[in-house]
């Protein structure tokens, strides 16, 4: 969103262009933000779960009606809203067949159904063609998403949906499959836009998407993104071998029917990566920056990112999720017929896509799309593919507790209580070593799992690989801005990534 | 819904027409339920925070890919799935001037502001004015709700609307306005409906809400109703002497501004008797009967009640929102300056409201309507009116006790759970004393709190009232259909509520 664009390399024109574009949109000429007396002046505080309101209560408590601070530059000013959305959910084994009815229900006349290949053959979208069928709702299936999509992929998507002109949406599949009916969406409804227009600043224009979409129902059928309940969709793009995206929550879907009949068919592999990643919604969501200590405040409501900081309510849902993924992963993976833990993961990562999905990710999420991107060559197990794959659960989960470590400072308390999760005896643990402690507890919990890389260089990264890390993660604005403790400061950033990833390499 | 239509006094042919008329909704001639293969029929299984899914997961673990049980008749089905949905809420103080900005954004032409002659003369509604005056936004308000709204009072409303034909509703003032405005939106954009349509069975038709309605947004006033984030309107159906409402998912707010700035004008009685509402919503909905165990099984899933039971996500907030008003609710009636309590308790409002939008209430609101309705002349201290009145919240409150005692051996756990969030240290309670344990702990928070009547005596009420009082709880089906452990059969069920309402004349 707009907020990313301060963060830019000065020595790219190209950014310093787009930059430039984005900031017609976060600054417009005839600023609101001036003529709102209302907004607050909010003093700093340090995320806590005890006194999270009280600095700024405490603020507001002298000030007569009107005795609110002379506005100043909305750049410099912190946020003092947060903002809850989420798409609505179902939850049931054998929910995937009220699809048609949904559908009926809405009045469509005209379906998009997506899926990707493998899937397409599977359980999961056999239900759903009976269930359209047997409603007698007009549909036609792509089923040519790519598996992390990448711009070209979204496009070819994109070119298929227009000249159909469908009514509704409809995702079967992981969050490649959801991510990429979005923008098919998204695009769909703005037949005029450039497709960079709502990519995220700096690497896009961050435009935000101020047009209703159409309806679109999402059903997952791996327990991992929880892109069912975001409005973010993620992509490579090609021509800047960077991941990014475009996250609004005017994005998300109608609905999400989550389904744990559909997760059944996940391969063991893919079980514990995508199951990773919930871990790391959920443990990045919980120790982002508090939403008050995010710059600059909007200027309009729909300028509020997604991705706006730790807050009351993403709160409950991320440390839920987190509880709930460490009883449960190890469990799912272990035995493919423990349905209650499968369902408890579905349901933990559904409640982690809320979370992160308003609160952000941050670290682990920024350095692992270089991670993934700039693979040396390995292939991990239990991946069926022709070429090296590091899958995304596995990329954010091998630098966490170096991550962690790391934000252990920002608020001990936090990091203290997410040890706790993980079943960690806190009761005499010193605050200066909570992030050490919840480190030693990721590194524990990884390795219990099984078939996880103990740090990069067992996916064949070394040090000579750091520099080109750490340059493929400044691009990722978006979320670096939500990581405690990370500097503003270009050159300093630099540095603190390039520690992380060395002490990434081993764990 | 129409899931209540099974509970109705058979002596009453008036209802049993309605009841024939609901069934039409429920149990359509082609009911699309037969053909579907995939619902499941679940193992019945108590509700508990650690198993929830374990009985349905293992019955399902055994099956193939289409091994389901045959379909039974679904009014003898159990419900399978539980949704979630909730309006979106953007929370901070002050972010009432950001709401000319929303309508401007959705492209809306004419708003119809509600609400009611107090609050229009108070300074959320002046920050409303300024705002859309700033934005250049065509309204018009509508400052004739009344409190406690009468279906007279709605249908006033209603006319008034239909003639300015507005393409967005702006609701700015407690439940009753809320829920106002709720109804004004159904009506306006279903103008061939009669009033009963949708008003909930038996009294009412139970139509479900099968078309958009036009954007609503909501700026609460109190911290009590949470009627910002669900699909529920209430309102006193006078032919009847009864309690009744509208209530489905498509009813709920498009956005609820929650600005604790707003909330500041509450006078001490309305902050103490809305938070006991927001103490009765999540007790009730945590201890609601879970989703699972819920008849009939909806044949389409707009027909899935927004009061389904508890559910897993709906339990996440319900004891969120339990905590946090055991914490602060004292603290905002003593002080009206503690500015992070009352904030704290309107964020609680919209938790609980999120929680028992999506699971329920059940016995404390179900005996509450008679209640206050059959008042003998009991003027509650602080609220400045004429008549006699007993305040929701106190309503609710001052049978909860009785209630919890009676639920308690329907899931001894989590009344336990709900004891600890009010500081008893439950280490050694035997689960048989858990009603008790939850009814003392209750006692003691309404004592300490002031001002509350210690039972149905203190408010007029004696044993020669309990028939009537009965009488007037009967109707109520929506909730009492989710009360744990009450009786199906008539003449139990008013035994039952008669020990109760024995219970509540003194605690």
């Amino acid at each position: 969103m707009g907020g990313a664009a301060i963060r830019v390399l000065p020595s790219r024109a190209a950014r310093a262009v787009n930059l430039l574009r984005t900031v017609q949109y976060t600054h417009p000429p005839s600023c609101p933000c001036h003529s709102n007396p209302n907004h607050h002046h909010a003093t700093p505080s340090a995320a806590s779960t005890v006194s999270r309101f009280a600095d700024r209560a405490s603020s507001l408590t002298g000030s007569g009606r009107r005795g609110y601070a002379t506005p100043r530059d909305p750049a410099q000013q912190k946020e003092y809203a947060f903002e809850m959305a989420a798409s609505s959910i179902r939850f049931g084994p054998g929910v995937t067949r009220e699809v048609g009815m949904d559908l009926r229900n809405m009045g469509v006349k005209r379906v998009c159904v997506v899926t990707d290949p493998t899937v397409d053959r599977l359980e999961a979208m056999r239900q759903v063609r009976e269930a359209l069928d047997g409603q007698g709702v007009e549909y036609r299936v792509y089923a040519g998403v790519r598996i992390e999509p990448k711009d070209y992929s979204i496009k070819e998507a994109i070119e298929w949906a227009r000249p159909y002109a469908p009514d509704a949406f409809l995702a079967v599949g992981g969050g490649s499959v959801i991510d990429t009916a979005k923008l098919m969406n998204l695009y769909t409804c703005y037949p005029d836009a450039d497709f960079m227009d709502f990519v995220n600043a700096p690497l896009g224009k961050g435009r935000p998407v101020d047009r209703k979409l159409k309806p679109l129902i999402a059903v997952p059928t791996t327990a991992g993104t929880g892109s069912e309940t975001t409005g973010t969709a993620i992509f490579d793009l090609a021509s800047r071998r960077a991941k990014t995206g475009v996250a609004h929550r005017n994005l998300k879907p109608t609905l999400g029917i989550c389904d744990p009949l559909n997760t059944r068919t996940m391969p063991a592999a893919v079980r514990a990566s995508s199951g990773l990643d919930v871990l790391c919604h959920s443990l990045e969501s919980w120790t982002a920056i508090p939403f008050n200590e995010r710059t600059p405040r909007p200027t309009n409501p729909i300028l509020r990112p997604a991705y706006q900081g730790a807050n009351p309510i993403s709160d409950i849902f991320s440390l839920n999720a987190l509880r709930q993924t460490v009883k449960y992963l190890p469990r799912s993976v272990r035995d493919p017929d423990d349905m209650e833990a499968q369902t408890e993961m579905l349901l933990a990562s559904t409640l982690a896509g809320v979370g992160f999905g308003n609160a952000g990710v941050h670290l682990c999420h920024g350095m692992s799309y270089p991670i993934s991107g700039q693979n040396p060559g390995y292939r991990h197990a239990g991946y069926e593919v022709d070429s090296p794959i590091i899958p995304h659960g596995v990329s954010v989960a091998v630098s966490a507790p170096a991550v962690f470590r790391f934000t252990g400072p920002s608020n001990p308390d936090r990091h203290l209580a997410a040890a706790e999760a993980f079943g960690v005896d806190i009761s005499n643990v010193k605050r200066e070593s909570a992030g050490d402690v919840l480190a030693d507890a990721l590194t524990k919990f990884l390795a219990d799992l099984g078939d996880q890389p103990a740090g990069l260089k067992q996916l064949g990264f070394s040090r000579e690989h750091i520099d080109e890390l750490v340059e493929g993660t400044i691009p990722q604005a978006r979320v670096l801005m939500l990581a405690p403790g990370l500097a503003k400061e270009l050159e300093q950033e630099r540095d603190q990534l390039r520690r992380l990833f060395e002490d990434a390499l081993e764990h």
